[in-house]
């Protein structure tokens, strides 16, 4: 009945994430940090992306959630099982959810999933991982895709920009043909026009949607508490707060509030 | 004889400063700071900006630095008038040498300078306060460019999509006609090219050119320690160290150490 759900990402990204928990625990509340002053991780030595989930977490534990949502590709993709083996509560990453996923699809297809992510989520090696965890079988190739996430940030989301792009990336991997191609960053959804174009007959798993649904799993929306969502960031709360009403479509979000994070 | 220059960054663009340092006080020992955990600082908020560029100069200065330069256009936009109030050294930013050399070239010509920068550089209006301080009557038109740090840092200084974002931010300028344009952001000259091609006709300004050409009129080459400079960053050293080797256009670059900026 009191239960509330924690979700952090790097930034903005995790929003993405946030706007499909929104559709599943509908008017139910839950609490968002965006690391504004520290984004990107994506760029980051594992060392300090794993230090920087250590504080998120922190501070949503101290906020009161019950249940972590890891919105971060790149946290989820370095520091789940730190936070996992830290931390006495559900900690859901987007890798587990979305590898299981692109699995389900590979399995009844041609047995071939495409990995698109930031370079240290690539580098990583996660989603290849956590697919052959599933099935040692599939076939894996990752593509860092390290011009998406200033792309979707300054707006372009379609276009020559995003198509020339999403061509360079992804256009080497045709020949792969793969059945499932895994969003493995929670700003890459925002690109789906122009990464399906490219990849068309392939299914595209949305990473956030995904641990919005294995959260559910861990949680009742009964369960949850009701009320409005809550925004904190480590920098910059206006600019957040503009967008925030562009990712989760909609008008009425609440001023985020800046807190200090390397305190946590 | 035993002075030392240290210069900082956010990140990796500085070191387009710290070639220029080379060429004019070759041989000479040098302390680079890159704030490679926390870069970029363009999207912050002027505080933050403000904290962190107090964080950079106190370890430079605690590593024996006897001038800054402060080779990051965004924290010279927003906090190099705090860093010379609170630091009992010579502290030489990039905008307002820049700004002095824009200034000289317009007003031999039609008295129009375009400032080229970061999203948080042009907010600042700095560099227009810098230009107007020393004459009224020049005219300036600012851009904010803020993929361009992203093609930089990802190789694309050449090509389709740097042409592309080139005529982008700035043929909406070309009736504007400016005498010079300054390339306010360390990682803008290596996208020379397509600028200087949209804008042909323009005289380039690099700001970390005329930093470096500015703290040789406090300091003397010979007045300079002879060595090899020392690299520092807040995180991944390798991918700094195999970088600076691009952006200083030579070998024998030693490996950079890492530092816990956040404890300084």
């Amino acid at each position: 009945m009191n239960k509330t759900v924690g979700i952090f990402d790097s930034g903005l990204g995790g929003l993405t994430a946030a706007a499909e928990f929104e559709k599943l625990f509908c008017g139910k509340r839950y609490i968002y940090f965006g690391d504004t002053a520290r984004v990107p991780y994506g760029t980051k030595s594992a060392d300090t992306i794993c230090r920087y989930a250590f504080q998120d977490t922190r501070f949503l534990v101290d906020k009161g959630a019950s249940l972590i949502i890891v919105a971060c590709g790149t946290v989820s993709a370095n520091a789940i099982d730190e936070l996992k083996r830290h931390f006495a509560l559900p900690i859901i990453g987007v890798v587990d959810p979305a590898a299981k996923r692109a699995a389900e699809v590979a399995l009844a297809g041609k047995g071939r999933v495409t990995v698109l992510g930031t370079s240290a989520t690539v580098k990583s090696g996660a989603y290849e991982r956590a697919i052959h965890k599933i099935d040692k079988s599939i076939e894996v190739r990752s593509v860092a895709c390290p011009m998406f996430v200033p792309l979707v940030e300054n707006g372009y989301t379609k276009g020559e920009a995003a198509m020339l792009f999403a061509k360079e990336y992804l256009e080497p991997t045709l020949d792969f043909s793969a059945d499932a191609v895994i969003l493995g960053c929670t700003h890459y959804p925002h690109l789906s026009g122009v990464i399906g174009t490219v990849l068309e007959g392939s299914i595209l798993v949305n990473s956030g949607k995904e641990a919005a649904l294995a959260a559910a799993e861990y949680i009742t929306v009964d369960e949850t508490e009701k009320g409005e969502p809550d925004f904190y960031v480590s920098d910059a709360p206006e600019s957040f707060t503009r967008l925030a009403k562009v990712f989760l479509g909609r008008d009425g979000v609440e001023r985020a509030k800046c807190v200090d994070i390397e305190s946590y």
